[in-house]
């Protein structure tokens, strides 16, 4: 079992997104150029994020990329279910109703006991996604990350936020 | 986010194994046709379970698979582990150090906060499917599944199990 790449990229890029002004944006290349990424490939779960309802995208050659509400109410779990999808990652196929000598479907009448099961556990697992925001994130970044590392992320965000403010001269990506 | 089908057809073939009697076992093809299953494709999930001390495999033309150790010790986690590893989803690509603008590593002391969340959920997943044993699905079958669905089980049971008690007469799979 395994996560796409993309939960990762989303949820570093809403915690980015989260540091901006009202009304400033983000580029997809700038956020693109600040984690390494391909900038075609992330812009492809941006425009995912932005289906959503979790980012919105600002048209025009000074647009780019906002969260869609505040960082507080979006919770990894928004993140990671834009991203991979709602389904569960147990899917029963019902193999008790399969082979040679399976009864008829009306003596199956309750839910297969193990898929039950799996899908408690992965409630506990959802339920610990959506009790952490992107705000809790951002907050955590600023309590225990290096102060280099804050440092640099504040000068990224003047140098890249759109629109641009009192520093006309700066190139933008 | 998936995990493969043979994380049912391991939990399934553990909890229908887990009804035999000391020393009983059933073959791959007996359990392949209980669920209706391809034997080669089942096979390949019995040696899995076998290597990771979960099931026991018996050679000779009476042999097959019986359950390691007691049901009430093997637990979901167990089993999803051996079919799925044991690697965490969400995979942390540190992409906070990736990009031109990236500090010295030195400048990345803690682990990313986004890894932490993401790992604490899977704990809570771990620890749901760890709290849950074959015997515990065992019994939840027996208390909740129609009558028709156990009788049909046991009746497969007497069929089936090796060696064969009493009934020297009826084929075996």
């Amino acid at each position: 079992m395994r996560l796409g790449r993309g939960v990762e990229w989303g949820i570093h890029c809403a915690a980015l997104l989260a540091e901006l002004g009202p009304g400033e944006t983000l580029s997809a290349a700038a956020l693109a150029l600040k984690f390494g990424l391909s900038p075609s490939y992330l812009l492809k779960h941006l425009k995912t994020l932005t289906r959503d309802g979790i980012l919105v995208s600002v048209p025009g050659p000074a647009g780019g990329y906002r969260l869609a509400r505040s960082a507080a109410r979006i919770s990894l779990l928004d993140i990671v279910q834009a991203i991979e999808g709602s389904g569960p990652a147990f899917r029963c196929c019902e193999i008790r109703q399969h082979g040679p000598e399976r009864l008829p479907p009306a003596a199956y009448p309750r839910p297969c006991a193990i898929n039950a099961a799996m899908l408690r556990a992965e409630r506990a697992w959802r339920s610990a996604l959506a009790a952490e925001s992107v705000a809790d994130i951002v907050a955590r970044f600023h309590a225990e990350a290096d102060p280099r590392s804050v440092a640099a992320s504040r000068e990224f965000l003047a140098r890249y936020r759109r629109p641009q403010r009192g520093r006309p001269e700066r190139a933008t990506v």
